[in-house]
């Protein structure tokens, strides 16, 4: 049994920016030479978070209708009011959809469906420079 | 420290089945023989997912209302213009649900509550054959 | 590679409580003296959850309307049918958020973001003694 923690940096273009990282996973699975085990996808920061979908324009908008929905951003929140930095709705569907996946692997192959892509999802209200931790722990 | 990892297969009745597992990964760890560790379940496909709660009627007739207030089916959605097969709601239910559980093990016991059975639930639109990835790692 | 599982013990206040339960997380990776690894934090209960997120006063009220908005606590359940017990809205918050998180850690220090907060949800209608599964797996 191994363990390798490697750090995924990504450019993103502010709210709601949707990025497909299945390519740099599997990337990472394959530098590895791990055969079976599993992959931890921890997205840092309490406003960016991962999620897997079928990644095509038409469902990367309904993604970003459906957050808009259950948290809109043209409201304000008591998180605004707290630092003056009018990201409450950021924070909320950060929470909502959660910062790890864990995704087995075997035979050198991430065990995704076809259509299963892995997306990091910012929320925040501006650019940022992401971080996300990917741990690998198998043989 | 050990690795296994087995394939559960489901055959789902369509739009918001929801079938409990937790036998069915009970019988995987004891065959296992393992004692501690966790257990990954993962549920292949992209309008497919994995959660909990307490199996019971009256529950899951309300776990099917929520998605349905949460993500309404009877309305069109980008994705459906994508491939013109008309099951967005799907997609989108399961991205927000997500795919994956982490279940700690421990005397070779799960270590759930009473309440909390695992449950798979079949968001598409039609009956499937389904995959779900469990994966045990521990000693 | 070593596996410990260990039990946190909370109280709750009742419907709505959020703690934050990170400085307890990073005692019992400071205790265990794994350097490098993953850190399973599983909520035991079907009206319980672990989520994170910044933990300050105007988020956590913020967080407290989002499930009110997104599972009512007024109204009736199928599920308060069953029991007459009037949780109904507890236990679909926690199906909607989730039991598990998954944290990877290195150099002796869990990777969450400066603002990342491990917060456990008690979603049920009245204080509770809460227990939180921390599975570490590493070396």
């Amino acid at each position: 049994m191994k363990i390798l923690t490697r750090d995924l940096t990504l450019k993103t273009s502010g709210a709601g920016d949707l990025i497909n990282i299945t390519d740099e996973l599997r990337g990472i699975l394959k530098e590895s030479k791990l055969k079976e085990g599993a992959m931890t996808v921890f997205a840092v920061g309490s406003t960016f978070a991962v999620t897997s979908f079928e990644y095509e324009p038409g469902l990367i908008k309904d993604m970003k209708e459906l957050y808009e929905k259950l948290v809109p951003s043209n409201r304000s929140y008591g998180h605004d009011d707290t630092w003056g930095d009018a990201n409450g709705f950021s924070h909320l569907r950060a929470a909502l959809q959660g910062p790890s996946l864990t995704l087995p692997f075997r035979s050198s192959q991430l065990l995704t469906g076809v259509w299963q892509q892995v997306v990091a999802a910012e929320f925040d209200n501006r650019p940022r420079t992401r971080q996300i931790i990917v741990q690998l722990m198998g043989e």
